[in-house]
């Protein structure tokens, strides 16, 4: 990392599918309004169970950090 | 909570009364710019002792989780 | 989550695929005797590692949330 | 607390009044089936956000530990 | 806070009513000997059942920080 | 540890004589009701003072781990 | 602290100089878009290894709070 | 514990035999100052290495309760 | 585990797939000059975002434990 | 460090122009009634920001040990 | 401690007899290869149980610091 | 930090004159035996009291990350 400065904000994800793509939700979904983001920490990984006892999608937690411009 | 990106974000609010207080004051000032509010989490108790060592007001570190829209 | 009362036990489970198998692991196997199972969290990921240097089977430790009826 | 030995386990209650009312809440659906509970530890306070903005409920996690009879 | 310095000393106050109170009779306790005391932050939120399953009293750890006079 | 599932419980045991057999003591009255107790971890080292300052028991909290039967 | 709400962000700023320089990096980019900023919390203190084995940056995280205006 | 309010001091205790009795020397040396100590809490547990790699003393530090006098 | 002495070394592993894929990453490097590892413990899991908002790795923190050869 | 028995408090120093300089304020102040102190550790940087966005003070928390005289 | 540069690794030992015996096994084991060790620092105390229900050995996981030689 | 695989190794480093220069002198040291160091994060940051109550020495536990060759 340069020595620009960085804002980290905090997200919440999921996905049906896996931890991996319950982040790439949220990434996809921030791209939406914030650009230059460069990492990501993931900080909880959670998950909600449907009635026939399954996982209905997983959840996490990322800090994504990103460049503020100049 | 369903498959939506959220994001958190961590707020600081007071009041002379009660830690109840504080969070929902905290709340009112936020519901302002923020829309979607969904849950929050107490991170942080602390308050402020006034001169004659009473309780000047509560202070809460609350961070809250809104939904993003689509 | 609504105004219920739950329990959250905690669990480790396993599996030689991945971390998102070896969870499931482990809510398949509380099933046989725990109801209303609703959410679940991981607090931490470990894994065993075979003669061979590969990976045996990954362990994650879950709590899991579940209502208690009324 | 005398030399007995102790189990705790960890619930979530949950109330719209307050925080001490969670608590009370988790304790009393607890005495159902748990007898010689001795004290108990508040670890999480979160809660729900209703579509106007207020606090649906509270809800606290808490450990709560009861002497193992002899 | 301004550029004194302060000190911080760790207190358990306790109370049959509420967190709150819990907190302002470690504070009432304390100012017979402490003088300046600026602010307190919560560590510990506990309890105490009694025999009929009801909380005996709210037991809470502060840290109070209080200027040291020049 | 193999592929099993394990569930973890946490217990308090007590004992005049050393941290080591506060420890043994949990197990030992934990083996009345669970079987398969495979290892446990050491999580709060405490203990009461009697008022001639000497120490009357120690106290640990200690989780518990035990696999579960298919 | 008065009694207003008040929010928190996280910042990563960065000097090739000493950690207090990194930290007044990251406020003087920050007031740019952000003002009644009142505190900071350093949360990370990390840095940058040149090929020389020499400190290319210092890095910290710190947390910024502003008052929300009414 | 009563409705008491406690102080909490930290002590670091060492003895070159064992863990307990670190904790007794530092509660021994503590009551030439201190009255009515009802609990302890240990944090660290560390020690020094001799120069013949024995074990010279283990240092812990302690967190201890008593009883502030109405 | 058996009663050998145990090291534990901390490892940064990385891979555009999968965390499972960075934690074996980073075991099939270290079993270069390491034997008899047994388990790791993730104890961080990161990553980097590229400027087309795809994840370009995912880069996991682990602690690696082998035995030591009497 | 020696045999001895220590205590530790807590402190909070502040200065306007480093880190370093906060830490010695508050040993500074606490020497007027504190003998033997022999080490401390910083648990907490923050700092005040003022109204033209520079830094007022740098604000430490630290613990400080000193020897308790036989 | 001076001021030399230190490297701490973070080792597991066992005993069946004890913590300290524990910690003791893993400064042997690591005396072979290691000169300078100064202190340790237990940061996790656990334990095998077998399946008579009593305890098989004692791990503690220590960090081992020791002086780096100019 | 690109693909690949890192080890993280932990330092305490010290110096009469700042918590940089003991970073610093850590880093120094390390370079006599360690290769590719890339970045550092500092744990601890802590100092030696002399009998005249100035600070004999800062000292700082960094952990230092190197990539391994291939």
């Amino acid at each position: 990392m340069s020595e620009h400065t960085y804002k980290k904000i905090e997200l919440v994800g999921s996905s049906p599918d896996s931890i991996e793509a319950a982040v790439k939700n949220a990434i996809t979904r921030a791209k939406k309004t914030i650009r230059n983001m460069r990492w990501f920490e993931v900080t909880e990984t959670r998950g909600h169970i449907l009635d026939d006892n399954t996982i209905g999608h997983w959840q996490v937690t990322v800090k994504v950090g990103f460049t503020l411009e100049d």
